[in-house]
């Protein structure tokens, strides 16, 4: 355990003596929100080198400057698993990509179905709403969110070895289980209104999808995402 | 499928033929600001009968009767899980009860641990929160919010029989995974600045305490919730 209290995010190497420069947003947080003065310790991490204690060198609101003393964890990938999911709702949308990230999904994808309200995100909030999360949650990388995109353009292009997880509502005399299985996989939540009739044929018939079924009771889209996110790292993910 | 998409948690026997007052709220509601009529479909259930068809009768904001005309559902009772939890910011509070309620845990307990903030909690608000989240979720029963009780009272009267998952952010180095179990179960989440030393000798001295790991990042409260009920109905509850 550091003495240091506050994590952030930076895209700067970090490395032993390293000077890293701070954001603008990031000075002002940390010397006139927080009032640290130089000397004080930070924890940064930037999605490579692991979680390093710095130490900051050069305060002020605008560019401060902290030197990076001892790395304290090593990187930690999540495994290779994709969120996707039918935007909904602000709060609950940023609520979704917040417990991806806590869960360990490593690419949070955003797609329009043919329910889906939303036809466009602000994908910047999103990723600065990812990045709040993993400096939160002692994540030592942080998810890609990507820019919203069309389900039907993502499954003409899907990867062959990906396997979709496909929280399917209509399946619910199945088990919730996984079988614990290796190599690229994704989970699909869909929108309030469910998947349009064209929508589940076409994923039916693809082979390299498995439907999961998520209990009895109705689940709202967020709820969904972290059970079927939890089931995963349960049985297949870095949880085991 | 039933044609009606409003469905009410209501404090009255429900069966064939039976007129059904519905509280000044729903009247209001259902009238006032969905504009039914007389004639019009809605579904209820009572925690008991299981969840009815039924006609409104008699519209008006404050005095509207639904007559219950057939059975769409029976009872579904979820397994017998507690939910015990650290009350932490309204929101996040709100959403564990929804959240509750949703993955099918029987009773929601509110408890006072030594982090805890909270002294207090609006039991009533609560409760009408998860009345909400029932009505929403298709469930056909409503969980107990219980009032807020310190863990140190709720431990030394601890029933033998029922099983607590003690979601233990120490023990990050063992399995997330739960042994299917029959009988009685609680699941405990934390404060967010966790168990005081005292508390957690006190936990592990228990015989019926099961410390259970949910992975290695840090968890918030609510996603902790949700990840624990999740792993929980998947092994050993309803969505077996």
């Amino acid at each position: 355990m550091s003495d240091a209290k506050i994590r952030l995010h930076v895209d700067h190497p970090l490395g032993h003596g390293q000077a890293v420069p701070l954001s603008e947003a990031q000075s002002h947080y940390l010397t006139g929100v927080m009032r640290l003065a130089p000397g004080a310790a930070i924890l940064l991490f930037n999605g490579r080198d692991g979680e390093w204690r710095a130490t900051l060198t050069t305060a002020g609101k605008r560019g401060a400057i902290a030197t990076c003393d001892t790395q304290t964890r090593p990187l930690h990938l999540p495994p290779d698993l994709w969120l996707l999911f039918a935007p909904i709702k602000k709060a609950r949308t940023d609520f979704i990509v917040e417990k991806a990230v806590e869960l360990g999904a490593r690419r949070i994808l955003p797609v329009q179905t043919r329910h889906t309200n939303a036809d466009r995100i602000r994908q910047d909030r999103l990723q600065a709403h990812a990045m709040e999360a993993a400096e939160q949650c002692g994540a030592t990388y942080l998810p890609e969110v990507a820019e919203l995109v069309a389900l039907e353009k993502l499954m003409s292009q899907w990867p062959a070895d990906r396997r979709l997880y496909w929280c399917d509502e209509t399946t619910l005399d199945q088990p919730a289980r996984l079988t614990p299985a290796e190599g690229p996989a994704a989970i699909l939540i869909g929108p309030e209104g469910g998947f349009s009739a064209d929508e589940a044929k076409r994923l039916r018939a693809l082979p390299i999808v498995t439907p999961l079924s998520l209990g009895p009771r109705i689940l709202r889209a967020d709820t969904a995402a972290v059970a079927a996110l939890t089931l995963w790292q349960a049985s297949c993910g870095d949880w085991t």
